[in-house]
């Protein structure tokens, strides 16, 4: 491998000569060997850097304290990276230091680097036109750039992933509730049979766990719009021009499209990452949920045969070959394992953030990183779901229909005509001699047929469809 | 021990003779001998069954299908319930049903069985004057009862424990930070040394931590005051006459004073509890910030010779009896461990929640018992930690000016003056040789005494003092 | 409430005047108001403390630095404790001082004020015969008797109540495994229907299971066996006689009636719980397990007539009056219930043992608390879901039948008579039309009803049975 | 894209025509679009399938079920994958089904078609020479594949990664405990001063910590040794040759070398997954004790002036520029970020192992995943902590000494002299007046310096050093 040498405060260092980063970008990959590629600082976080650096940038030189041109190709070469021209220039991983200043340092070098080049100049000069901290960096320290490149990327990923997934599924379920709310099937409490309900009704709980789970998450966004951008090293604002936080918060806003503003408290905001886990708390809810509602399609769909196949799901991948119905539910173990996966990044990152101390937080990187998972699996999982698996739920309406006649549920509704005792006799004799309950009554003398017809109505036990 | 003969559907049962509980509640003791006593049903949930049944048997006799006589009975014993007289009579544990159906009966049976005895009976009277199931459960279902007396006694302790003891601790700190604005001190950042903040901004941050805390239990509540009440067995509202779920809603907020609705979908407020999941979730969110703020403490006031010393907290027991100053933070180690038992019950409440099958979750006692304890203890150790600590907090002024003018990090204010080379050197000089700035910089001739006063200013790196 | 007044190092302070503590067990009471009576601190860890502090009374006398007729008395009080006698004396809450030193103080007091009295003196004589100090507590610290009581609490209830019961219930699945060896019945992977297996083949699983569970239990506890006691305050037995450590070790192994031994690292074994963290690991491992065995009994026993209905299990409580068969798994609940519970105290335990610092871990009454209701909760439910449930488990052969009979698994012994492309048409055919694959098979004239009895064995389909 | 066409029983599908694999592994692909590249199944997991896959080949063969040079080339192949020459050909991720299905058949389909190359074919034959399922698949299951290629990677990586890294580290405090065993300092408990101990001792108390976790790591290995092969897809070994498992075990101990055995009972190693919960939770317990130990380092070498100080870390980055001495403790960070993640991972790997049902857990790739992140991050961590920090770790003497000179606890060695009076009159006037003990007892005419210096030793205050 060709190699240049960079420097910095503590000596010189060799970096492939091809890359922009510098010498603190190689001292971290040369110190910090923990987890191979798979663990790379989530590309988010660095698109997030490069909208808080073009603000910054811009910001300065609006307040007077960086050159207008330097600005300019800063805001250059942060499109880049929102292009994703520069992917491969991020070669850090999650676990470095808890600040992530070697990921902040990372990208300073890389768009110094690159405005250099981009201003004729070469990698192999040893003075760059443009200095990662003097001038990317300026007005600002890891301690708020990395929170705010946080806050930026979970922001946006809840907005743009994870939002849109829920109410993608959220929706094709309210179809179903509605498609299916003349569907009377029978209940089931304690995973016992129980009086009936409508299929619809059945989902429109699902429609209600989501509903409630987007609120529960859009409540906590007004929290996680806080930047911390401006409090720089330990909150007070140092080296900062007057106006600088407000003005950069404005900026970002407008660049990445979402609602950010400063953060009343610059303190909370480095010390702590209240917010992410109040975010993700709220994600962690909808796993619950998705678990719940995942786990009952799971077992409505199961049999074909010998399960209870009330419900048939869309057949995506061969099954076992020769035996047609196993439609085996892919797409629901796919949800529930990434429900596990939201259940426990929840305690990382809430040990994480309960672990702050003094004047800042250092598991920002664990934090970012569980976060971000979380909240595309969450918008993933959900879409795959519903294309792969929701929106072709069908009821099985033979298996609904005897399920529904096996019940002996029913029996509670000839209590008004034939009175309680001689109900409860039905059942007992329908129960114990394996028959249904018009068999069981009919051969009581009790009723006829036409009665038991009349009489034994499940629509009738559903209550009243709104 | 004295017993008479109950009994239900499944035959005789011998019970205590001077118990008012009945043959169903006896069962559950019989065979769930699981945990003993300090694993009883939280008092908090009896005390929430008086309140709905009471408002269910007025709301009964209100639509005409309970007789009025019987109403006002069964609201004279809930009232004795709810005086704290009948506590003895609920001993069953949390680990029963999931659907906390022995509760329900439990409930029924004493009040049933306390009303009769009001009304002149025995308890050895075979026949009670007032029947558990037919008029003390009338219109009701363990399914929809447990889940209500959950969110009853939940939002009652929040209301009355949680948030009372948050905000009593929050506006301590908020008081500390306004009186400890101008005590400027070292920051700690990586916990190393870093530039100067106050001790008030310092305190800031954790109450900015507290009141998002607050905020994000509030956003909470709405969810957390629907009553599955209405919704009988499956959620569909067997039984129920018109009207019922909206009425009997209303009595209970106004027995409980608290803003309870029925829920609008019946179907989540039986199958999920993702309600008690979304509050706890915040409860976690505050047990996360209360562990940072109490670590702070911790070591912000270790010492008294060997550690960061810079404030005192009471001394509220003996310490070492020959030691004067070593102050064990007790009250500090009491709600850090407080904090994590909410990190652990958060996860037990979301296993519990995701395992909600069909119609019904059957986690329901597991779920109430975790989060009125987590509630609880919430808001008493805030309340004990603010009285017995907080109140008592002071700059230890000596300590803080030491670590303050010993500080390398107050070079970076000669840099105008001097130049970074030259406040650079002095740095060096200073941690080369453990002495202070002031030393260095004088030994180097680079600045005189009165000069180092004038430009090392640590009053002004610390931002503007809102 | 009549009170005497006592002193600590601090002042005198009012206590009960019936009640054998002192000043500093008041104080705890006065500052720790944190969860009522339900977080007491667990009685085992009091009777711990009682075997500890007489180990150490006939040490000491041993080792020449307490008088033997002190020691006797000491000895004693301990007995009383041990016997339950002194239970209303240790009011004390888990939530105090981390490292339980108030609790070791109020087994200090109430030994020394209790001896007082044995010895003939008076609570209110000002100078009692026996200090809680100076005689009490010699050759201890609070820092090495807490986790010493800790682990002998746990290993006792581990040994007594918690293998004991998991045992009891894997022996009955035992007997049950070999019971059901030769039911044949459909398998279920996915949820979904696949080839068979026996019922006995099933269950032997959970035995496996449970098996490797108590192994990995058994695997932990030379660990616990370590006692920290002769560590003093710090780790390096300041201010105990020679060779003390390795004989309260001894002594305490005899009064427990278990192998402990003398920590080999007290440094360890102040400053963390690691021992208490593996061995709840291991507890939680268990629970895991459990949830899957309970949950597969819950669905197998589903029903009666809608769900998969492959077991019968004892009807304990009042179902529907008017519905028979619907026996609620109320035994599985719990049990799963408690599963959840151990996982989410691993958390707040794992927790607890990760946050120490220095020379101690301060989360030490935590620790032991959710420690003790895991490893109880697992004995207790283990033998309340077996002799409630597990022994009466019994196979519902007509369902077994029925769902076997039904199955197109089967159809794959068909392959070596009549082709594999023969055998696939007949299941499809079978499951278009919702018929038996016999139905089908003879229908499609591809073999007649007597062949496919004889090649159609599920008896055959699973593997050798041993 | 160039595509060719591949079928499975579903169907045609456009395949890249670069690619190896085929219909099912591109099904795949389109219905699983969740997580993306990062959360591709792990390359260890693929490599084990090639053990696995190259065992089964040439036990078949022995067995003579398979022809002796189908089983060669395919034995080729699984060469090639496990040389890392076929990564690209495996896109799966995680999110797929929980059976892990989809990964198998890509291995299935990869070895098949790359093999059908090897033999002198083109990818475009729509018959290939070697079939995924008759020949790659064949005596196997996806349900007994992937729990063997999850204990084979799991195994792998514990004995080659975790354990050597924990070693490492373990033997680098190791080293230390020794080389600092006479350094005298003061000892903290509450994170207050107490009385003195040696770093030495201090260390070997980390060290203790390490050795337990290892060997609790290695009591759970031979659980995880015990593989699933050969109970195909329900556990009963259906369609697999006589003496089968217990050959392919063999086969597959001796490619990987490692120990690994047939599980005894297969219905556990399909249906539940123990063996991955318990080597996690020894996981869990070391990333409890690197928490403790790593925070303990981040502690002692706070400073540089304002915190505790006595130790020395290296210096591997920058710090401050203007700040020296600021070198901030980063790889404590990432090995605490690291602990944290894997505290997350078992809930995760919890939630999983208790959701199985019946017959097959499907939670299997959330388990893998999880669980070899973790087993590679301590590795990994402890590595990058070891070389980069604790191998640098100094006693910085001047501070050690310092504290432990201003320390008041040293006073308890004056009693025997002067009496505790006279000692606790000089621990308070030194506390009053923030001077010495020294000092204070000087003042007070209560001994000589020289008779300080020689009453006063710290070194005979921390027991006996072994």
């Amino acid at each position: 491998m060709s190699v240049r040498i960079e420097h910095d405060t503590m000596g010189p260092v060799e970096v492939p000569a091809d890359k922009y980063w510098g010498a603190q970008t190689q001292r971290s990959i040369n110190n910090f060997k923990i987890g191979g590629e798979k663990n790379r600082m989530p590309i988010e976080i660095i698109r997030a850097f490069a909208i808080l650096k073009k603000a910054a940038a811009f910001t300065n030189a609006e307040l007077g304290v960086l050159e207008k041109n330097k600005a300019v190709v800063i805001g250059e070469v942060c499109d880049e990276i929102l292009d994703g021209r520069l992917d491969d220039q991020f070669p850090l991983v999650v676990w470095q230091t808890g600040s992530g200043t070697q990921s902040n340092m990372n990208t300073n070098e890389v768009i110094a680097y690159r405005a250099h080049v981009l201003l004729g100049g070469s990698l192999e000069d040893s003075k760059k036109k443009i200095h990662p901290n003097d001038d990317v960096n300026k007005s600002q320290s890891s301690n708020d750039t990395y929170p705010t490149a946080m806050h930026i990327a979970a922001y946006k990923m809840v907005m743009e992933t994870t939002l849109p997934g829920i109410e993608k599924l959220r929706n094709t379920l309210q179809a179903k509730a509605e498609s299916f709310r003349k569907v009377v099937k029978i209940g089931r409490t304690h995973f016992m049979d129980a009086t009936p309900l409508t299929l619809g009704q059945e989902f429109s709980g699902y429609v209600a766990q989501l509903d409630h789970g987007l609120k529960a998450i859009k409540n906590t966004l007004s929290h996680l719009s806080e930047l911390a951008l401006g409090g720089t090293a330990v909150g007070t604002g140092l080296n900062t021009p007057q106006g600088y936080a407000e003005l950069v918060a404005e900026k970002i806003a407008d660049i990445a499209e979402q609602p950010f503003i400063t953060a009343p408290n610059k303190f909370e905001a480095l010390a702590a990452h209240d917010a992410m886990v109040e975010t993700h708390g709220a994600l962690k809810q909808v796993a619950v949920s998705l678990m719940k509602i995942a786990n009952d399609i799971r077992m409505l769909s199961s049999g074909p045969r010998s399960g209870i196949g009330e419900i048939l799901i869309p057949e995506n991948e061969p099954g076992s070959s020769i035996m047609p119905g196993k439609v085996n539910p892919t797409q629901v173990e796919a949800l529930t394992m990434v429900a596990a996966q939201v259940m426990g990044n929840d305690v990382a990152i809430s040990i994480g953030g309960a672990t702050g101390h003094f004047e800042l937080n250092v598991f920002k990187p664990l934090i970012a990183a569980n976060f971000l998972q979380s909240a595309r699996l969450i918008g993933d999982a959900c879409v795959s779901f519903n294309d792969n698996c929701a929106v072709g739920i069908k009821p099985n309406d033979a298996m609904i229909k005897r399920h529904l006649e096996n019940s002996l549920m029913l029996v509670t509704a000839l209590n008004p005509h034939i009175g309680y005792e001689n109900a409860a006799a039905i059942a007992k004799k329908a129960h114990k001699e394996g028959t249904s309950l018009r068999e069981a009554a009919i051969s009581l003398g009790l009723l006829t047929s036409e009665q038991f017809d009349e009489w034994v109505k499940p629509e009738d036990m559903i209550g009243s469809l709104k």
